[in-house]
């Protein structure tokens, strides 16, 4: 059940309202890294979470971002407000203009309508922490640029706040899956082939006109990975011997979603009966 | 510049063709974390990166996804194949059997068009891996599920290959973004708000039908994270004190995307003279 | 500011989860006339509201919306609970099998995401009423054919529950829009071209094959209106004499929005001056 | 079966053409609440209509917003032809002048393509109305707000007349509604449960920045309706005592659609029955 | 302006209605190749054509599919009658069923709403006239496919009548374009640069799981085309030099549509002035 | 299998970065009938093709139209940077300088994202070849009107060589079709009715106020067509008389697709043993 408290979580206040700097920030009500998009994607999760700990924190940070929607919303609307009688700012956005009376609408910066398409939602836990890291990085890096394109000291502070927010629950989302103490790289119950694996596909070759060329690193040298070049290039292309797979062979975590699927039952029972760590 | 050889990375078979299944398998050819969403995101993300050595890295990844589509391609094409003269099999997805003639189409499992809203592209390097880190474990889960669903031997095996190389992917990403040597939690170029940072936020309360309740758990008590109760639960609430942001506070690696803002200039300058580490 | 209660609105059981039923129900969660987008029509015409008595309103109905999706939320995740492990219940909506795990999400009964393009807000307060109780009697008349194709006691229960409170927000609605004591097609602030405002045109004519043919009624000989037919049947067709709009000449009420346009500036002050009604 | 006349129903002149407006204009032809969205939700309603008389109405208007469809696109391509060969005009939607060729197309003002994700159709004849009498009044503010951002003499008169007609059309569908005879809040065949459809629920609370409290109404505490605070606010939350719905209950209209649903035919039939009003 | 005839244009009747084969139906309602696309995409261009005669023609035709989605929206409306109270037919098409009480619904058979991204409109005349042979194609073949999975008689005559016009508009776009008496591969107004345009560049090679291999074909070695060879393998790849485009220098008709472009004035003037073929 | 060398296809080059440009050229990249969008028309059709010479032609060009991607890409990326740290130009597509860090994206040129409802693929050679020359005349006219709006000669120079290979593939692509010898408007396995596919119907009449009126061209009176006039202006009508549908009444290529449906078998038989020409 959800209560809606009148105050905003933090007080707004624009020096000279920017229509063109408002539509910029409808990317963070309607867009694709918007404060919905973030509050649906979290509280949705939270609703099919099956570890009471970690639904917990779920719906607390799918709560909170419904607060930066309003947060944000209020910001917008009033850097849009000269859009109601003036023809210039009108033209910025006359979808806002025109059909929504100047007020603040559920579309992006270029006023492409929300949609459930930006969400990610698999149903597995650890799979979805990851995902929500990832959104909190994308949410900051959109609130930085959007600081840097405005001169208005009162709304760089709004947004300062609901930058270091988006850090905030990055830090949550990371330690909630650390604390799941799965291996880095185990996702599911079905251990990936062996040997196969470990090889880096070299599928870009040669030299760019921008100075661009094959590169090693890291990403395809080290880390137990090594780098394969395809049978184009002369090299012996990736291991293709085929590889039963086998659910339950995965290190799972005690706190893991049930696994999906007819066959899986087995491996869902036993990660079930591990031993639970405090939550 | 792009060249296509017919000989599939991976040779797909089929035992006995299953058109529901068949349908299932679209998810990962035109779905939200299908191999075009993953050749698409990668790509494009190569296309404007600045740094070569890691610009290589998407380009091999999203090059690979592309033979990925190839092949999961042509595997729903010899599910769908009952599609073209059995109605039965024909109303699972009537828009692949009367549209499509029975072929691959660039739908999900319910015949919703590819759409690009399902790609995250930020143009931020650091941001884009963990975006791809996502978007890798994402797509292991469904390989994962859509294993369980068959008892199509040579299916499994195929989709085992595909299924692993995700990992492989995920490996990989996570041993660049590592490389990059930056703070686990540093994104972009602006700190944000000390104290606030630390302070999580319990937006969530009470007891619910199933058992649930409030958890204390690393993500709220531990790494430097604090629990704060809103004002609404008689707690003091969030701090709101204002603080002014500055481009240029956050820990940049030389790495780094040029950041993108009027005011930032000074920020990207000093991030581009920093010693350059080894690609 | 919103604060999350871990106890529904209204708790909910399933005697036989109906995993195809479930998947029926997900046209009140993520569809075109469901409980998302009620409380974000709402809620966001709330945020833009000039009138506070009137945003009040919409706040609370917008936010017990909210709740209603998670109460909604929950009941299908009962009903797609077979979906994990049950092939034939993964055939009904494998985009909800395969790549949502099972769980629910933010798309409607045939997997199509879910997308602000439902909403319906104007930014003036009068007609954003008029939009709420025509969603509110969409709502429901689908919960009521929802209850019409389910067996299960206790699911009929919520969704009566559900369904009755559409018809509350129904009137509550209504009397907001009676309350602001406009005339009943007044609508803005310019009033419609004389003489032609009262002219029906008949553009459909002659016998149909299931026995239609040309019909009079009030919606076309009464309340002032009278029937005219096109030149194409030998008809005068309708008055096309110029009119030039004047805005400010429609009957406006005094918690009317501010009108948009360059040139209604006049007849906003004019609105704005006149005797407050109580709220 | 449809004819098409060459003449429009309202001859369009242009004094200047100022392709900016134009582009807002997009807004009633390819836009959410625009004329084809009008034409198409009318004629789809009318198509499955099964009461004649309202039938007739639904396909007269449907037919008229077809009409309006070619006036209102004559008038935005006449202030679209600079896109042709102007820079400047081609980048206030290049869309239209790079892919449409500076020609009207099914967009709305942003680009947006036009979707029937915009219509409001749910076969059921009242709800039916409902939505039209909203829809209507939507398009008569689009087209107010349109009117006062344009100095054209000539533009303004077309867009009075097409404005004019909304109203027309609002009242034919408030009186086509009316003349059901159904009580105001009747909505299919169950009725709401007793006690509950009077509680208004009162889910946000407090003061907030902008002077906003709570308010009492006649939305909260006339016409039937009591004002009930939520459990988080110490007050005694919503009758959720289970009631049973029985189809049949509500007060239905002899030219009601017929009910949907498996267990419902009784009530249908009894409706059916009833004594037929004259049309 | 537009009159509607209550009269079908091709009487439709159903022996036993066939919910999933209505569903199926759907495709040529709400599809990407039904008649509303049709109706749509002549229409527009109909208003946007500068050649009247050519004009008249794509007002005939759009206005025919007009009539088209009526007709065939009367045969979905009977087979999907049984929606309405059968819970299995409700189940093959649940948004139908549920939200739209069992009537047609703008939607294609997976139940995603019609979009105008379906549409080819770009304004270019002899363009337009391609992309419309091409969707008569595309008409016809589902047309037919649909002839193919239904066993009732009178289901397949209508189809058949429907299926039927699609060749005839087929001839009539043919026919139009070819008295623009352009050269055959001649659009616009710009020639390509010489021989690159000959050049067909071989850009997948090899030999592929299912015997497919390199094959060599009037289209890459006949009609002036030749056969050019990848850097990659082996070739010289395709010729690069800078060539710079001159507006005027392809063959234009007396009735193409005014070309776009700041630089393009001199080439229009041109065509302008040739000598006006018959219409 | 796929495989990228870094070398463009086309070596780019900018003189004046110009963003509003650069917006423009994405439509070429994430529009409706820009690269990727013909990449995935003619992969995704070789990926179906049963025909081995013309598959190889789908792949030969849909590989190409990858390499353009790229090459387009690189052009826009060139122009867009100004976006990073210049507000004004940042205003041109918000989307891009906020959410897409200035980079290029896969949206059109109004920030609407790339979708597969832009594709063209109905499994049936004959037909998708049609398509196929349509989506490249059309591809044509928009780099043509591209080239025009642009000042910068190396810019205008990328372009003729991407314009010049649309011309290339519609040539191929028209060869491929003639090759299959079919007679020119035979299409799929049924003949139309006849007697009723000559008859072209008069659906639009009368004069319009731009001189348009009724007009007789080869398109309603020569080739076989005749004109019809309406019911409604006098006319007999088009021929309803009921007409069986036959498979295999239609002159069907050696090389055609397997037709679909459950009663085409013996149709879709006889096609397969016709001989086979030359690929």
């Amino acid at each position: 059940m959800y209560h809606h408290i009148k105050k905003l979580m933090y007080t707004v206040k624009v020096g000279t309202p920017d229509p063109r700097f408002g539509n910029m920030l409808l990317e963070q009500f309607g867009g694709a890294n918007g404060e919905l998009a973030a509050a649906m994607q979290y509280s949705i999760q939270g609703l099919n979470c099956e570890d009471p700990g970690r639904k917990d924190l779920l719906m607390d940070i799918g709560t909170e971002e419904l607060s930066h929607l309003e947060v944000v919303g209020a910001l917008i609307r009033m850097h849009l407000k000269p859009m109601k009688n003036d023809r210039d700012a009108a033209e910025a956005d006359p979808l806002v203009a025109v059909a929504g009376g100047g007020g603040v609408t559920l579309c992006n910066s270029v006023g492409s309508a929300w949609t459930a398409d930006y969400l990610k939602v698999t149903g597995d836990l650890a799979v979805d922490l990851h995902s929500n890291i990832a959104a909190e990085a994308r949410a900051k890096i959109v609130y930085e640029r959007l600081i840097a394109f405005t001169d208005d000291v009162e709304t760089k502070e709004a947004l300062q706040f609901l930058m270091t927010r988006e850090i905030t629950h990055m830090r949550a989302f990371s330690a909630a899956l650390d604390s799941m103490q799965k291996p880095r790289f185990a996702i599911g119950i079905i251990k990936p082939t062996p040997g196969l694996v470990d090889q880096f596909f070299n599928a870009s070759t040669g030299e760019g006109q921008d100075g661009s060329k094959d590169y090693v690193g890291p990403w395809n040298q080290e880390d137990g990975l090594n780098l394969i070049d395809s049978e184009m290039t002369g090299g012996t292309g990736l291991h293709v011997a085929p590889y039963r797979p086998q659910p339950g062979t995965e290190d799972a975590s005690a706190v893991d979603s049930t696994p999906v699927g007819v066959d899986t039952g087995d491996a869902g029972d036993r990660k079930k009966s591990s031993k639970r760590e405090v939550a």
